[in-house]
C-alpha cells in the first residue's frame, strides 16, 4: 500500500501505540507502506518527537539486524496529578459512604476513560520493573488489573475467593480477611500463571493487607516473585510504613455520622 | 504549543483514537497547537483518509457552531475474520477440556491484545445501536465487558451472583442456572445503571441462556432496554434460532472421551 507520508505517519504512530512494549522492525513498516527504510526511519523520528514532547510515550530504537522500535506509554506528571486530584474530589462525595463504613467505588472503576488513565499512571510508576503479569482478586480488582495489563501489554490473572469449576485445577492459600475477621481461602487456577513470573499485584482498596498478603503467598506457590503492589485507594491509617505499596488515593478518615470522607493523594507520586 | 504539521497530525489522530464517540471541536485543536482552524481541518481530512482506508475507524465531521469531529473505531472484515479464525484454533486445543465438559477460557480472556481485538469486533457488530452501557456478570465476563465498553466509550456494569456489602443497595432477580440446575439469584447495585439506558449484554459463554435471561429481566427492573447480546463462545446446539445473540465462536461439540472440541465461527459475521 503506497500512501502519502503524512498518512503513513498517522498509521505508524497508531500501530506503535497499540503495540506497547513490542519490538517492531522498520522493515515491517517499509514493506507495508512500500517505502524505503530510510523514509520510515525519518517518520519514526518525527513521531518520536511528537509523542515524547507531549509525554504520551517514549520510542526507543534498537539498532542491528534484529533491531527496530519499541513504544513505551507514559503520562506527564501534570496530567497524572490532574487525574488523581479529580479522583480525590469524586472519592470524597458523601453519598459514597455505605453502611458499615464501606466506600462505593464501582462507578469510578467501570468508566473506561478513568481506567485508561489509571492504567497509564500505575504502569509509569512501575516502569523500571520488568513485569510479566498483573494479578488481582475478583471482582472489583479485575477492571483495574485489565487496565494496567493493557498498558504493559502483559496478561493478567484473577485470584478467586470461591472455587469455580471452570478454572480447572487450582492452588489455594489461606489468608486473614480483615472484613470478615476470619481465615479465608483464595484460589488461583494452576495454569493461569507461568513459573518464574515477575508479578505486579493490583487491587482497588487496601485496609488490613490480608488480601494482598494472600496474593503474595500465592506467588511463591507459583515460583513467581513480586514486582510491586499498586492500590487504587488505601485506608491503612498508621500502618503506612509497614506495608510496601503505591496508592493513587489515600482515605484518611471515614466519618459515618457526618457522612464525610477525607481523601488525599496517595503515595504513588512520592519517591 | 506550536509544532510541525506532521507532529500535529500524529497527536490529533492519537487524541481522536483515545476519545472514540466523542465530539471534539476543531477550535480545541486550533488552540492547543496554535494553528488556524483551516489547517486543522486539512489535517483532519488527511487523518480521516488514513484511518478510513486502513479501516481503523471512521471520522465524521459535524458542521455548525457546536460542530466538530467524532471518531468511531472499527475493524476490517479481513482482520476480524483472521482474529476469530485464530481464536477458533486456540479454542479447539484439547487441553482446554475440564472435568464435567467445561472449557478453560481464562487465558484467552486475560490477554490484552485479544481483548482489544474482540472489543472492536463486537463494537462494530452493534455499531447501529445507540448503546449507553455494557452489562455482564461476574467474574469471567468482566474483561470482555471492559473491552467492549472501552471501544464504545461507555461505562460497564457488573451483575453479581453473590451479595457484596461494598455495592450498597441492590436489586435482585431470580434466574434458572443451567450449570447448577437450580433457581439462583443475581444482584445489581441500584446506583450502577441509570434508568432509560440502552444496554449491550456481554458474556463469555452461552449454553442454556439462563444467565442472559436473568440479566434481561434485571434491565426492566432498571427501566432500561436491551440493545443486544454479544457472546464470546456459544454452545447452544439446536437452540440457536430460539435465542437472539451474536457470538464470535460456536462450540458444536465437546467430546470428553477423545478430548476433542469442535469449534466454528459464530454468527457475528452473518447478516
Amino acid at each position: 500500500m503506497k500512501i502519502r507520508r503524512s498518512e503513513r505517519m498517522v498509521l505508524i504512530s497508531n500501530y506503535l501505540i497499540n503495540h506497547p512494549y513490542e519490538l517492531t522492525s522498520l522493515s515491517t513498516f517499509a514493506e507495508r507502506y512500500d517505502s524505503a527504510k530510510s523514509s520510515i526511519s525519518e517518520d519514526i523520528s518525527i513521531i518520536k518527537r511528537a509523542l515524547e514532547t507531549s509525554e504520551i510515550g517514549e520510542i526507543e530504537t534498537i539498532t542491528g539486524a534484529s533491531g527496530g522500535v519499541i513504544f513505551t506509554p507514559t503520562i506527564s506528571d501534570q496530567e497524572a496529578h490532574k487525574v488523581v486530584e479529580e479522583l480525590c474530589v469524586r472519592m470524597a462525595e458523601s453519598d459514597r459512604i455505605l453502611p458499615g463504613g464501606y466506600i462505593y467505588l464501582s462507578d469510578l472503576l467501570s468508566t473506561p476513560t478513568i481506567l485508561r488513565q489509571i492504567g497509564r499512571i500505575i504502569a509509569k510508576a512501575f516502569k523500571d520493573q520488568k513485569i510479566d503479569a498483573v494479578m488481582t482478586v475478583a471482582t472489583k480488582g479485575v477492571p483495574l488489573a485489565n487496565a494496567v495489563a493493557d498498558v504493559l501489554n502483559v496478561p493478567f490473572v484473577i485470584v478467586r475467593r470461591d472455587l469455580k469449576i471452570t478454572e480447572g485445577s487450582t492452588v489455594s492459600v489461606n489468608y486473614a480477611s480483615g472484613s470478615s475477621g476470619r481465615i479465608e481461602k483464595m484460589f488461583l487456577s494452576k495454569r493461569s500463571l507461568k513459573p518464574d513470573s515477575r508479578v505486579l499485584i493490583v487491587d482497588d482498596f487496601l485496609k488490613g493487607g490480608g488480601t494482598i498478603n494472600g496474593m503474595i503467598s500465592l506467588l511463591s506457590e507459583f515460583d513467581s516473585t513480586l514486582a510491586g503492589v499498586a492500590i487504587f485507594a488505601d485506608n491503612v491509617q498508621g500502618k503506612r510504613d509497614e506495608m510496601n505499596y503505591k496508592s493513587l488515593l489515600s482515605v484518611t478518615d471515614i466519618d459515618i455520622k457526618n457522612a464525610k470522607i477525607s481523601v488525599q493523594l496517595g503515595n504513588i507520586f512520592e519517591d
